[in-house]
């Protein structure tokens, strides 16, 4: 295999990435909070970004969006606690002197700094504290752990990974990641961050589609909630360092790494799927031989989105006929009499016939911390996975107090 | 006013109709169940039905579709506790019989009895207990009130009402109507049974075309939690008893028709709304000035929809950045800069950007039952409104051990 987990990997895994973290005070929760961070790379990137879908963007967003027209960066300032989203012209003023600040303690073009803000809507960073803590974050080359913290809100443990992957021409490169998820989660980019760093040599226009590639697989196929925010964004900063041979596409090496870079996307989405706001267990739902993928997308992630679904896993409650309501109404081509359902490998339903429940083996499937469901259409060839987690309790109680 | 709500009204008060109800098993819950019914015209009835958007149709509604093609109906059977849904060509084979023995009692032609049905999807209907409620239910003149109580699942109410209305032209008609909400009720005909009778003399595709626009407006504009099931219906009869001028397009009277029928269905659709599963606040969401009435509905149901919002609404957390993160997620047409949002009157975002949050007044308002959030786009003259409740742990833990 040419892709290997590093031990203890994180985003400053790859060469020449320092990060490093601070608290600002934007944060109220948490013993040793961490609510704003510092990503760098010792030398210029290639850069590339995909972000929310929301019509409101955040201010972060669209300075993003403008300052990697040149997809060039080399550094990403990062906040939780405060969106910056809804904040009007204040915050697109906010969010520019952020990155000017960043850029005058790195000594770079502040068009070369990238910034990211996760938290409550609707209220202005306070600029004071911004820039104390700007000056105060210490970078070093194994800081990731921290920011990986740092981006945090509602998440009850930091997402990271690391990956050294062997491209086919001899090269070795290295990609590691960061993400936060827990609430607002769904296809489409939700309240999500993912930070992405490699030091493989890379051309624009293939960092670009294989980040594309690689989010669609993974962060587009989670959802928590339904809920997407003005703020979800993953970049990904590719400085070099690694001196392969420039990955583009159909050069030897390319397909190595973006597989590498889908595997690191889909650890990070899963971690967020099962880590979802008061979750306790991971749902996979894999829909087969659709007529085409999309329709398979959609079909998995309207089962992985149900609430009624979601609870009925909450409690172990063998209801699947919620299932088969929630695959209905996904719009997507089926016909009744060829579908067949399973949890696990236990048939539930055969050719649109339910068959006699095994209620004690059902339970005992939806007990386990990963519940795996799947339906066969019998009607193409395509098929798709989805990841969602239960609903418990615990999330209406972590959104009906969140700001007060 | 030419709308009178009749005291202590249900489905049977407008002339001619009989209604009953008995328990055969199907419920296992609640102090004095019932869970199978029947409602009666004395004289043949023009027809009509709305049914599920989903995929897969329960065989009580295939039945429906196929029975109305000739737009007349006398009777409706009626069960909770079994949605004989996903039961294949026994699941049909069961709606039939059940049909030609309620047609066989009531000495009309099966084609002229429906059915609807709700409860656990993937089980088949015992027919022995079938039969002998059917042969049980007695019909009276007020057993409206009775029907009301046996079509009810996890309804913590029943839902029932009749107004008297004058029409233009002199005449007086009666509309009554029970329905059933509390879970998987969603825009496009969500689990959710309604059933209207009418004494009115009319026209059948005038018929058809008033239910069509008043489920519109009503029971497709409210949410509790984005599902949708295999059963729903809306169902009405109309036995001309009140010796009316035939109601059609353009004549006197129709219009009047036109608007009790749908402050009825607005009645039942509001009351859904407030006894959703787990709920404790009814919420109203209203967009207006939207470029299109499409956007505007797609706006206010998005909203009303939304996990976050609803967590947030329990809680009363004045949260507003997710009432906004929904707008945007929705789709419509909207300028970031030219979009207000209130809370009741009080304005939290104006022209886009936040105003002083008054954190006491917000809450006070989230404090009671109704919640009336509205959003101004400021980009056109369309305007709707949508209906949902609060997400509360009760909406989990009901979902969590439905069928266990």
């Amino acid at each position: 295999m040419s892709i290997k987990v590093v031990p203890d990997g994180t985003i400053t895994s790859p060469k020449g990435f320092l990060a490093g973290a601070t608290y600002i005070g934007l944060k109220t929760r948490g013993d040793d909070p961490l609510d704003m961070g510092i990503l760098y790379s010792e030398a210029p990137c290639v850069a590339a970004g995909v972000f929310t879908t929301n019509r409101f963007k955040a201010a972060p967003v669209l300075l993003c969006q403008r300052n990697l027209k040149g997809n060039k960066a080399q550094a990403i300032v990062i906040n939780s606690g405060c969106a910056n989203a809804c904040t009007g012209e204040r915050g697109m003023k906010h969010a520019e002197e952020t990155a000017a600040q960043a850029a005058k303690k790195l000594g770079l073009p502040p068009q070369h700094v990238l910034l990211a803000s996760t938290g409550v809507i609707g209220k202005h960073l306070p600029m004071k504290q911004v820039s104390d803590g700007i000056r105060k974050v210490k970078l070093s080359p194994d800081g990731g752990h921290t920011l990986a913290k740092a981006i945090m809100t509602t998440d009850t443990f930091p997402k990271e990974i690391a990956v050294h992957v062997k491209l086919g021409n001899g090269g070795k490169v290295t990609i590691g990641g960061i993400a936060k998820g827990a609430g607002m989660i769904h296809p489409d980019m939700a309240t999500l961050l993912c930070f992405l760093t490699t030091d493989a040599a890379i051309s624009p226009i293939f960092l670009k589609k294989a980040l594309k590639n690689a989010v669609n697989a993974s962060f587009n196929m989670i959802t928590v909630d339904g809920d997407t925010s003005p703020n979800d964004s993953a970049i990904m900063l590719a400085n070099g360092l690694a001196k392969n041979r420039i990955l583009k596409n159909g050069v030897p090496g390319a397909e190595e790494f973006e597989q590498a870079l889908r595997e690191v996307c889909l650890y990070l989405a899963k971690s967020i799927a099962k880590d979802g706001e008061g979750a306790t267990k991971l749902i996979q739902v894999t829909v087969e031989s659709a007529q085409t993928l999309d329709q398979a997308r959609n079909g998995a992630r309207t089962i992985a989105g149900s609430s009624l679904v979601k609870s009925a896993v909450h409690g172990s409650d063998p209801n699947w006929g919620r299932i088969i309501a929630a695959l209905g109404r996904s719009g997507i081509e089926i016909q009744e009499t060829r579908v067949d359902l399973y949890l696990d490998n236990l048939c539930m339903m055969k050719a649109g016939r339910p068959l006699p429940l095994d209620k004690k083996r059902a339970k005992s499937i939806l007990d386990r911390a990963g519940v795996p469901i799947r339906v066969c259409l019998n009607l193409g060839n395509a098929s798709a996975t989805a990841w969602g987690c239960d609903l418990s309790e615990e999330y209406v109680t972590i959104n009906s107090e969140y700001t007060t």
